[in-house]
């Protein structure tokens, strides 16, 4: 069994300035692959206290992982406390500057002196590459047999440094472990987990139900002791949950709602209009193939130009199923498109949570209303997600009832 | 000086299902009041563990805060592991006991045998009334006079103890810290750290380095025993740091991009084109006052209704200056908005990276490239953000050079 902790490093994060998602992300990875963890630490920019957090965390654990302090300046000391706690001497390896030299040299600037830090490496790391940043990671063997792994603390660069250039090198249990998270939407969690009833009772396969931004996700994993012994466990379990939620289910793993909607198109082009969810709409649909052009805009006369009718506006208002209505109409007209998708959002103020979203095809005209209370941000993105909901299932083959 | 530490106990935030929230609050509660706080820790519901968590701690700190573990159930065990670190036996607590009975009774309900351990105080523990919940807090005089605080885990108690119940009993020093920190955008972190020199190797006022999505933050902190002799400390430094940085400053402490680039329209309407940015401007800006219009597209027929001439397209390209010129001009004239800001970026493929900005207004035109690569994501940001800080920086007060 391999024991883990964590030590995430930064001033700004025991201040509480910045929260630490890094740490919550790498707990997570490490259950679903069988490491036990069993603490975690926040440590301010000291040299001092670092090198002591990293001997204690050695003496108890045979991974360590270290997050953030791997920057440029005098308070990342993330290097020099490893260092440090094994007693060793970091230089500055030359495949890494000039690696680093080389990223400055093709911007046409020429690399700080403050950054040669991050072309350390002590005789028992291995330098982890950082394809989209100037700091690579460690990868530590100690004499005692114990790992340590130093990352950066950008959650990007982090996550992809972790799945490319850690994983690989871990000795992780050979437990299998397979699961499937099957996306629905426009249903409850409660309502889920009755549909489920005994499903989810069972501890192998478990069957689990989440409430995320665009809907609830229902994930069933089962583990043995080789791939396939899980996939015997799985996969009958799987297909009655698939059986049950079809009606609600637009993918599965990492599909997304954008992705189900874009297949759905099937080759038809997509316009769209937002009035009120701030372009959420339009970053959720950017890469689907058939997206067009969408309009972001609350103003009533910039509105009106798009399709918007001056009598909805002065009777039922911008926030009513017909103002979306007609900009989903709009949307064909005026953005040059086969399907119009258009939302209309109240975002704050007395009536916020209301909300209409509406599709307009050629055979096709559907709508619909909701009405749920939360901050900006929150009402907003169930908005959007609504949105394409609605046009995922109205488009998808056999359609709404399907 | 107080020298703290916070333990979180509870798996579910070990494991990263739940962010905590509760140790960034007190983080900044104790940084507010002049407690110095030097480490955080996460630690499952395992009272061995726990146990010895707190004995270290209290080995190094004077004042411990335990957030979470209070509850009824089996692993809940705050309680248990303080008693055990302090070798003190619980007893049920009369006082204790009725109040939480009363509760379960005035409810119509008869009080579970396990909410008992509710009830436990030992004998260097005060109970901490708990308005809002069964679990009451624990605040512990130890024989060495450290303090122990134990507080539950619902953020909703656990702040209103804090505040009612905790902050009264603590010996606050006088000493007050002030902080202030300036966002830059167009410098990176080597760069600012140049220019600070000397400036980020003081201690009181401190000055420290951020690299954040929306450029470098700088912050000048100072504590001394009034806050008139911190303001005192605080302000020459913070002078000459907004001095040295005053070019590529938009804005401190709360003030966002968006909205410095909101008060700098003065009145005037802005309308935007996005090609590639996925309507991340959009977003940005859609809650300030003058952002009238948002087109977001990469279709080629539908930039050239906005503006774009099909001679630059097949020439320089979409992603070239003289698109995002002519997009800014046509965001003006297509969107109707007396100021045009556009945006092309390259997210992916071979050129991922490469990006242009453009500002159209009456007297005024700027445009600037960047090219730095990074997953489409962090590229359509850095974009998004560098066409606000363009935008901002053209027309503030003073104008570009400013």
């Amino acid at each position: 069994m391999l024991l883990a902790e964590i030590i995430s490093v930064g001033t700004e994060l025991l201040f509480g300035e910045i929260v630490d998602s890094n740490a919550a992300f790498l707990a997570r990875e490490l259950g679903a692959r069988g490491v036990t963890l069993h603490r975690k630490t926040v440590l301010g920019d000291n040299l001092e206290r670092l090198t002591g957090a990293i001997q204690t965390a050695l003496g108890r654990a045979d991974l360590l992982i270290l997050g953030g302090g791997l920057g440029p300046t005098d308070d990342d000391l993330t290097r020099e406390a490893i260092a440090a706690a094994l007693n060793e001497t970091p230089q500055e390896d030359p495949a890494l500057l000039s690696w680093l030299e080389g990223l400055y040299t093709a911007r046409g600037r020429v690399m700080p002196a403050i950054n040669r830090k991050q072309t350390w490496l002590i005789p028992s790391a291995e330098a982890l590459p950082n394809p989209v940043g100037t700091a690579p990671g460690w990868f530590v063997r100690t004499a005692a047999g114990k790992l340590i792994v130093a990352l950066p603390g950008p959650p990007r660069e982090m996550q992809r440094m972790w799945a490319q250039q850690v994983l690989p090198r871990l000795p992780l249990p050979s437990r299998a472990l397979l699961h499937t998270t099957v996306h629905t939407q426009g249903i409850g969690e409660s309502n889920v987990a009755e549909l489920l009833a005994e499903l989810t009772k069972s501890a192998n396969p478990s069957v689990a139900t989440y409430a995320r931004k665009t809907g609830v996700d229902v994930r069933v994993a089962a583990s043995a002791d080789s791939e396939a012994a899980a996939r015997a466990l799985l996969d009958p379990v799987l297909t009655q949950v698939r059986g049950l939620l079809g009606r609600w289910t637009w993918g599965e793993d990492a599909d997304t709602l954008a992705g189900a909607l874009g297949r759905a198109l099937q080759g038809r082009t997509l316009s769209v209009i937002e009035a009120g969810s701030a372009g959420l709409l339009s970053t959720l649909l950017a890469d689907e193939p058939g997206f067009l052009d969408a309009a972001v805009t609350q103003d009533h006369r910039r509105l009106i130009t798009l399709g918007l009718t001056p009598v909805t506006l002065q009777g039922a208002g911008l926030v009513s199923e017909q103002a979306a209505r007609e900009l989903a109409a709009g949307a064909r007209e005026h953005l040059g498109a086969e399907v119009g998708l258009a939302v209309v959002v109240q975002a704050g103020g007395e009536q916020a949570g209301q909300a209409y979203a509406a599709l307009h095809a050629d055979d096709l005209q559907k709508s619909l209303g909701l009405n749920w209370p939360g901050d900006p941000a929150q009402i907003r993105e169930r908005a959007a997600v609504a949105a394409l909901a609605l046009a995922y299932r109205t488009l998808r083959p056999g359609g709404w009832d399907a």
